[in-house]
């Protein structure tokens, strides 16, 4: 899939809004949607809908709209979502909590299937149905859960140490919330959270306004 | 400062990025930096940052380095920084209780003012030192406590509803980590927080990859 290489990362951040909206309009029983209606929907100009859906192919002809489940099942191979990758939680802190419970990984064919703490107090409780795990048994419990993607929600002095054992594991993914930039081997993937980058977005905006 | 409306979203993405370096470079004492130490930092590259740092004025010069603090006064300007913008957070479940307790916020600049909720066992408590207030009371104390940015933090059947709220005491921005689609006056901005995105962003390369 090299074609996939070019599609810019501004699109690949819209493509799971696209995903997410065809889902209710496929549970809605419609057949057929168009960038217009998306672009209500989703508050995206139709143009640049129609610049990011033409990227992976003409499905979808002008004036006529997409066949919602052919782009939804599109966009879900293009994102990897029907591999439902296997998550594990590192760090059950509040963070780490809110990431359990938030509904859109679930939505989206991810599966969060192990929490993992070093607090003995929190080892054994379970959220979301999940169980809470010592970390010190991250790599057995990892392999029998088929982990894929580590999730990191420790405080920024563990995370190179979290990352190590996660390589060890074989994970193949790590989505990283600390501000630590990891060192990993070259079949891990990290992508980088930061949650203030929102927050700069919106006071610039504001800042333009006033 | 209608020049500023031009820079990408992208770009905007990357600059609390620099921003944060900067920070850190200066309180190391040094006066210049390049764009290939930023990279090597960042991770992001060269070309990159100076295309980025050009946008808004010429200060920098090719192999001579930018000036650090000027330029971190110029990010900061950008991004509306010194206006300190306060904040309450409403709905102090998880993910209210870490985004009170997220340390890059204040390293920003903005200031967490009040936390709201609606449970009575929560409300007169403290996170991190600032008090959580009954919802119900939300307009006076949003007013003494000269809120600009409120950060909706609850289900999102109640997200609306917070808004309309928020924008009766006169907030001027809003950081909405609901999916629900707000409806707001002309004077508040809105950014939509999703913190799936990133995970997609994983799942793709890893995607690519396999």
């Amino acid at each position: 899939m090299t074609e996939d290489k070019k599609i810019s990362k501004a699109t690949i951040r819209r493509l799971p809004l696209y995903y997410r909206e065809l889902q209710k309009i496929e549970s809605a029983g419609l057949l057929e949607v168009s960038s217009i209606y998306l672009s209500e929907k989703l508050g995206i100009k139709p143009e640049q809908i129609r610049k990011d859906l033409i990227t992976f192919g003409s499905f979808g002809i002008k004036g006529l709209g997409f066949e919602v489940s052919e782009l939804k099942n599109k966009i879900a191979n293009i994102l990897g979502l029907q591999n439902n990758f296997r998550l594990a939680i590192i760090g059950v802190g509040n963070l780490g909590a809110a990431l359990a419970n938030y509904e859109k990984i679930s939505e989206l064919g991810f599966v969060v299937a192990a929490l993992f703490d070093i607090d003995k107090n929190k080892i054994g409780k379970e959220i979301n149905g999940v169980r809470i795990y010592d970390f010190a048994k991250f790599i057995p419990i990892s392999r029998r859960k088929l982990i894929d993607i580590g999730v990191i929600a420790v405080p920024n002095s563990e995370a190179q140490k979290v990352a190590d054992i996660l390589a060890e594991a074989e994970v193949r993914g790590i989505w990283n919330f600390t501000t630590e930039k990891l060192n990993v081997p070259y079949f891990v993937t990290v992508v980088n959270e930061d949650l203030s980058i929102g927050l700069n977005t919106l006071s610039f905006y504001m800042n333009q306004n006033s």
